[in-house]
């Protein structure tokens, strides 16, 4: 299990370039971070899902989407670009709640969130739509070999997003995939400091680490990497041990 | 409203002494911040719930707890001490779900969590149980009020606890308090890169502090107390504006 750290500190990666299709992330980051004399190796590298989905083609053209029937009558109902409901429509596994033009849905990889993970905010342009990567996991393992091969030291990738929650207002940053430590940190069993079994159930430390890297990440900042250094990451895993299964979620 | 950074650095106070009924938290982390050459200035101080609490006198003998008929009854079907039962049902606003043994409930504070907030695990010894403090902006407030007393320069306070949530597996770090700066970070209207207005709604910035924080209180470390330095807070407010209106609630 990773190990809980004395002091952390998180860099934000400045002057990323604006990521196009095709473009590797690996080599991206790798020069952001030397430019600023950081060296990636032992600690955790967090991306917005932003880049990763735009560096993985995973942007539709309004111009090229034909809307449903069904896309049509829930834009004009809610006054809403017909283009853009039918691409949520099409990221939509199941409908969680609908209403006052909020749309919030289950993709198919099971993350309930807004508008099906679809963003059409910091697009490259006005007419484009920005999907979830197809695995995320699978991008933040990529991406890790990628700078292992390239000479990077034991680190770990997150690939992250902002999403909206139940109970409480606000966003907050959280982990989509990850690759090179446990999401999960499982104290369970563990001895506390009197000597007792805890009774608290595992954290989820790649939330925790998503969270803390999206301080940094200001939506008009344009920081869309973070490094957090000063916790070597152990284990491995799949984000997807943390999706609840719904028979039993007994917090809504 | 407090400007994204660039950088971060956290560091838990270390040998924070076991904190007792009456103590004097500003004195204890002002104390454990000068031992390891910490200024608290300019940036924010986490501390757990459990210390403020404890500090708080918010500690129940359980050998003075009479269980009531509804308490024994919930206790005996569910392997529990009645005792215990006892507390979690008077911290209990109203219960969200109640299933396996396990007591999701909403505290008088509005706070959705299990067992009502009510600890059991690294209280000071096995027949005691630590409830929420009675009003964790409060306690943030005067715990800022009394550091700035003292000499500490411009800083934010935030209470954290450990919660489950719904959907996700995994217990996170959120705030239950805070004081100096503004809970939200409300990028609404303010343009992005391409200059459009921005569609993000706030993002919960105690509550990414939190999380942030956590990394550092591993539950067997005692390490109750992060500083994280280089965010400069602004603005002010009450964790309350977190709470999710219920009819607005379309997450759950």
């Amino acid at each position: 299990m990773t190990e809980t750290p004395d002091a952390l500190r998180l860099v934000a990666l400045r002057d990323l370039p604006a990521v196009q299709p095709g473009d590797d992330l690996a080599a991206l980051t790798r020069a952001a971070a030397a430019a600023q004399g950081l060296v990636l190796s032992g600690g955790v590298l967090v991306v917005a899902q932003k880049i990763v989905s735009k560096a993985e083609g995973r942007i539709v053209r309004l111009a090229d989407v034909e809307p449903s029937a069904q896309a049509r009558r829930i834009a004009a109902a809610n006054d809403k670009d017909p283009r853009h409901v039918e691409v949520v429509l099409r990221e939509t596994a199941r409908v969680v709640r609908h209403a006052r033009g909020i749309w919030i849905a289950e993709t198919r990889h099971g993350f309930v969130c807004a508008n099906a993970g679809v963003d059409l905010s910091n697009a490259p342009d006005a007419d484009t739509a920005v999907l979830l990567p197809l695995d995320p996991d699978a991008s933040a393992r990529r991406l890790r070999d990628d700078l292992l091969a390239a000479g990077a030291g034991p680190l770990a990738v997150i690939v992250s997003d902002t999403f909206g929650r139940p109970w409480r207002e606000g966003l907050v940053d959280v982990a989509l995939g990850s690759a090179g430590l446990a999401p999960l940190a499982d104290w369970r069993g563990r001895p506390d400091l009197a000597g007792r079994p805890l009774e608290v159930t595992a954290m989820a430390l790649v939330d925790q680490l998503a969270a803390a890297a999206g301080l940094l990440m200001g939506k008009d900042a344009g920081r869309p990497a973070v490094w957090i250094e000063g916790l070597w990451p152990a284990g491995d895993g799949s984000v997807r041990q943390l999706l609840r299964d719904r028979s039993g979620d007994l917090f809504r």
